[in-house]
Protein backbone atom coordinates (compact mmCIF):
# COMPACT_ATOMS: atom_id res chain seq x y z
CA UNK A 1 0.00 0.00 0.00
CA UNK A 2 2.33 3.12 -1.35
CA UNK A 3 1.07 6.71 -1.37
CA UNK A 4 0.82 7.14 -5.22
CA UNK A 5 2.15 11.08 -6.12
CA UNK A 6 0.38 11.59 -9.90
CA UNK A 7 3.70 14.36 -10.45
CA UNK A 8 5.93 11.96 -9.84
CA UNK A 9 4.68 9.30 -11.66
CA UNK A 10 4.08 11.62 -14.97
CA UNK A 11 8.30 12.07 -14.87
CA UNK A 12 8.45 8.38 -15.71
CA UNK A 13 7.21 8.54 -19.40
CA UNK A 14 7.17 11.19 -22.08
CA UNK A 15 5.56 9.10 -25.01
CA UNK A 16 1.92 10.00 -25.84
CA UNK A 17 -1.23 8.31 -25.94
CA UNK A 18 0.25 5.39 -23.90
CA UNK A 19 -1.15 5.18 -20.64
CA UNK A 20 0.25 3.74 -17.51
CA UNK A 21 -1.91 1.98 -14.66
CA UNK A 22 -0.60 3.18 -11.40
CA UNK A 23 -3.28 2.00 -9.03
CA UNK A 24 -6.02 -1.07 -9.17
CA UNK A 25 -9.28 -1.79 -7.14
CA UNK A 26 -12.70 -2.85 -7.31
CA UNK A 27 -11.90 -4.70 -10.88
CA UNK A 28 -10.75 -0.75 -11.86
CA UNK A 29 -7.58 0.72 -13.17
CA UNK A 30 -6.17 4.16 -12.36
CA UNK A 31 -4.40 5.20 -15.10
CA UNK A 32 -2.69 8.26 -16.33
CA UNK A 33 -1.43 9.64 -20.10
CA UNK A 34 0.14 12.22 -21.85
CA UNK A 35 -1.67 12.88 -25.28
CA UNK A 36 -1.02 15.61 -27.79
CA UNK A 37 -2.70 15.76 -31.43
CA UNK A 38 -5.93 13.86 -32.35
CA UNK A 39 -6.90 10.69 -31.07
CA UNK A 40 -8.97 8.01 -33.50
CA UNK A 41 -12.63 7.70 -32.84
CA UNK A 42 -13.44 4.82 -30.70
CA UNK A 43 -16.12 4.15 -27.92
CA UNK A 44 -16.19 1.13 -25.57
CA UNK A 45 -19.11 -1.00 -25.25
CA UNK A 46 -19.16 -2.26 -22.13
CA UNK A 47 -17.56 0.65 -19.79
CA UNK A 48 -17.49 3.43 -18.59
CA UNK A 49 -14.82 5.68 -18.51
CA UNK A 50 -13.76 9.13 -16.43
CA UNK A 51 -11.52 11.42 -18.09
CA UNK A 52 -9.62 13.64 -15.21
CA UNK A 53 -7.68 16.49 -16.29
CA UNK A 54 -4.16 17.05 -14.26
CA UNK A 55 -2.90 19.62 -16.56
CA UNK A 56 -3.72 21.44 -20.02
CA UNK A 57 -6.48 21.48 -21.89
CA UNK A 58 -8.05 18.40 -23.58
CA UNK A 59 -11.19 18.50 -26.21
CA UNK A 60 -13.75 15.61 -26.61
CA UNK A 61 -15.45 15.26 -29.76
CA UNK A 62 -18.50 13.34 -29.49
CA UNK A 63 -20.81 12.83 -32.72
CA UNK A 64 -22.88 15.72 -31.36
CA UNK A 65 -20.48 18.01 -30.54
CA UNK A 66 -17.56 18.97 -28.40
CA UNK A 67 -16.72 19.26 -24.95
CA UNK A 68 -13.73 20.80 -23.54
CA UNK A 69 -12.03 19.82 -19.87
CA UNK A 70 -9.49 22.37 -18.22
CA UNK A 71 -7.06 21.12 -15.35
CA UNK A 72 -9.16 20.00 -12.06
CA UNK A 73 -12.09 18.63 -14.56
CA UNK A 74 -13.75 15.20 -15.47
CA UNK A 75 -16.35 14.11 -18.06
CA UNK A 76 -17.93 10.73 -17.63
CA UNK A 77 -18.44 8.84 -21.03
CA UNK A 78 -21.17 6.53 -20.58
CA UNK A 79 -20.50 2.96 -22.05
CA UNK A 80 -20.99 2.89 -26.31
CA UNK A 81 -20.63 6.61 -26.57
CA UNK A 82 -18.24 7.10 -29.88
CA UNK A 83 -15.54 9.66 -28.92
CA UNK A 84 -12.40 11.58 -30.03
CA UNK A 85 -10.12 13.14 -27.51
CA UNK A 86 -8.21 16.13 -29.51
CA UNK A 87 -5.49 17.93 -27.20
CA UNK A 88 -3.96 21.40 -29.30
CA UNK A 89 -1.18 21.50 -26.53
CA UNK A 90 0.50 18.41 -24.44
CA UNK A 91 -2.17 17.19 -21.94
CA UNK A 92 -1.55 15.06 -19.12
CA UNK A 93 -4.55 13.46 -18.00
CA UNK A 94 -5.87 10.67 -15.43
CA UNK A 95 -8.52 7.41 -16.10
CA UNK A 96 -10.50 5.59 -14.57
CA UNK A 97 -11.79 2.51 -15.98
CA UNK A 98 -12.37 -1.32 -16.15
CA UNK A 99 -8.52 -2.74 -15.66
CA UNK A 100 -9.52 -4.86 -19.12
CA UNK A 101 -10.41 -1.64 -21.61
CA UNK A 102 -8.09 -0.74 -24.21
CA UNK A 103 -7.81 2.84 -24.78
CA UNK A 104 -8.59 2.68 -28.33
CA UNK A 105 -11.83 0.73 -27.65
CA UNK A 106 -13.77 -1.33 -30.38
CA UNK A 107 -11.55 -0.18 -32.72
CA UNK A 108 -8.16 -2.12 -33.53
CA UNK A 109 -5.39 0.82 -34.38
CA UNK A 110 -1.39 1.34 -34.54
CA UNK A 111 -2.24 3.29 -31.02
CA UNK A 112 -3.67 -0.33 -29.67
CA UNK A 113 -1.78 -1.27 -26.80
CA UNK A 114 -2.47 -5.32 -25.81
CA UNK A 115 -1.17 -4.73 -22.80
CA UNK A 116 -0.52 -2.13 -20.28
CA UNK A 117 2.35 -1.56 -18.01
CA UNK A 118 2.55 -0.09 -14.42
CA UNK A 119 3.96 2.76 -13.34
CA UNK B 1 -23.00 14.14 -20.21
CA UNK B 2 -21.53 17.04 -17.97
CA UNK B 3 -18.00 18.38 -17.59
CA UNK B 4 -17.46 18.10 -13.52
CA UNK B 5 -15.26 20.94 -12.14
CA UNK B 6 -13.93 19.96 -8.53
CA UNK B 7 -13.86 23.13 -7.17
CA UNK B 8 -17.37 24.47 -8.57
CA UNK B 9 -18.49 21.42 -6.68
CA UNK B 10 -16.50 22.00 -3.32
CA UNK B 11 -18.33 25.29 -3.23
CA UNK B 12 -21.65 23.35 -2.88
CA UNK B 13 -21.10 22.55 1.02
CA UNK B 14 -19.50 23.34 3.96
CA UNK B 15 -20.04 20.36 6.58
CA UNK B 16 -16.92 17.72 7.32
CA UNK B 17 -17.58 13.91 7.01
CA UNK B 18 -20.26 14.06 4.99
CA UNK B 19 -19.05 12.98 1.32
CA UNK B 20 -21.21 13.92 -2.04
CA UNK B 21 -21.72 11.69 -5.28
CA UNK B 22 -20.48 13.78 -8.33
CA UNK B 23 -20.14 10.98 -10.38
CA UNK B 24 -20.79 7.64 -11.11
CA UNK B 25 -19.14 4.68 -13.61
CA UNK B 26 -19.04 0.69 -13.82
CA UNK B 27 -20.90 0.64 -10.35
CA UNK B 28 -18.29 2.72 -8.54
CA UNK B 29 -19.20 6.45 -7.49
CA UNK B 30 -16.50 9.54 -7.27
CA UNK B 31 -17.11 11.65 -3.92
CA UNK B 32 -15.60 14.64 -2.84
CA UNK B 33 -15.68 15.33 0.40
CA UNK B 34 -14.43 18.06 2.98
CA UNK B 35 -12.98 16.31 6.22
CA UNK B 36 -10.98 18.28 9.61
CA UNK B 37 -10.24 16.27 12.73
CA UNK B 38 -10.24 12.57 13.48
CA UNK B 39 -12.58 10.25 11.90
CA UNK B 40 -13.63 6.73 13.72
CA UNK B 41 -11.69 3.50 13.00
CA UNK B 42 -13.39 1.51 10.84
CA UNK B 43 -12.71 -0.78 7.57
CA UNK B 44 -14.68 -1.80 4.25
CA UNK B 45 -15.21 -5.70 3.91
CA UNK B 46 -15.84 -6.35 0.32
CA UNK B 47 -15.12 -2.87 -1.29
CA UNK B 48 -11.25 -1.08 -1.79
CA UNK B 49 -11.13 2.69 -1.40
CA UNK B 50 -9.01 5.43 -3.35
CA UNK B 51 -8.27 8.89 -1.96
CA UNK B 52 -7.58 11.71 -3.70
CA UNK B 53 -6.04 14.78 -2.13
CA UNK B 54 -7.35 17.92 -3.83
CA UNK B 55 -6.09 20.38 -0.88
CA UNK B 56 -4.47 19.98 2.37
CA UNK B 57 -2.49 17.30 3.87
CA UNK B 58 -4.31 13.79 5.01
CA UNK B 59 -3.21 11.66 7.56
CA UNK B 60 -4.40 7.98 7.45
CA UNK B 61 -4.00 5.86 10.86
CA UNK B 62 -3.34 2.05 10.08
CA UNK B 63 -3.37 -0.35 12.92
CA UNK B 64 0.75 -0.50 11.95
CA UNK B 65 1.80 3.21 10.97
CA UNK B 66 0.13 6.18 9.33
CA UNK B 67 0.74 7.60 5.91
CA UNK B 68 0.74 11.06 4.85
CA UNK B 69 -1.08 12.63 1.89
CA UNK B 70 -0.53 15.82 0.11
CA UNK B 71 -2.63 17.49 -2.52
CA UNK B 72 -1.94 15.73 -5.91
CA UNK B 73 -1.44 12.39 -3.98
CA UNK B 74 -3.82 8.78 -3.91
CA UNK B 75 -3.75 6.07 -1.80
CA UNK B 76 -5.82 2.56 -2.48
CA UNK B 77 -7.01 1.08 0.86
CA UNK B 78 -7.53 -2.49 -0.01
CA UNK B 79 -10.80 -4.07 1.55
CA UNK B 80 -10.64 -5.34 4.94
CA UNK B 81 -7.62 -2.86 6.47
CA UNK B 82 -8.60 -0.79 9.06
CA UNK B 83 -8.14 2.95 8.71
CA UNK B 84 -8.86 6.07 10.83
CA UNK B 85 -8.33 9.74 8.26
CA UNK B 86 -7.08 12.67 10.53
CA UNK B 87 -6.94 15.68 9.46
CA UNK B 88 -5.00 18.69 11.59
CA UNK B 89 -6.22 21.07 8.76
CA UNK B 90 -9.33 20.81 6.44
CA UNK B 91 -8.89 18.96 3.33
CA UNK B 92 -10.58 18.58 0.36
CA UNK B 93 -10.96 15.33 -1.44
CA UNK B 94 -12.26 12.51 -3.71
CA UNK B 95 -12.83 9.30 -3.35
CA UNK B 96 -13.75 6.52 -5.67
CA UNK B 97 -15.19 3.18 -4.60
CA UNK B 98 -18.45 1.24 -5.67
CA UNK B 99 -21.53 3.41 -5.28
CA UNK B 100 -22.87 1.50 -1.93
CA UNK B 101 -19.51 2.01 0.04
CA UNK B 102 -20.43 3.58 3.38
CA UNK B 103 -18.01 5.84 4.50
CA UNK B 104 -18.05 4.05 7.83
CA UNK B 105 -17.61 0.76 6.88
CA UNK B 106 -18.59 -1.83 9.01
CA UNK B 107 -19.26 0.38 12.10
CA UNK B 108 -22.69 1.97 12.67
CA UNK B 109 -21.80 5.66 13.78
CA UNK B 110 -23.27 9.04 14.58
CA UNK B 111 -21.79 10.24 11.40
CA UNK B 112 -23.10 7.53 9.38
CA UNK B 113 -24.82 8.77 6.34
CA UNK B 114 -27.28 6.42 5.12
CA UNK B 115 -27.70 7.70 1.44
CA UNK B 116 -25.48 10.12 0.06
CA UNK B 117 -26.60 13.05 -2.36
CA UNK B 118 -25.72 14.25 -5.68
CA UNK B 119 -23.81 17.86 -5.23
Amino acid sequence: MNVINLQEKLTKFSDHWHPRIVGELNGQAVKIAKVQGEFIWHSHKDEDELFYIIKGTLKIEFRDGIKTLEAGEMLIIPRGIEHRPIAEEEVHLMLFEPIETKHTGEVKSTLTKDKLDWV
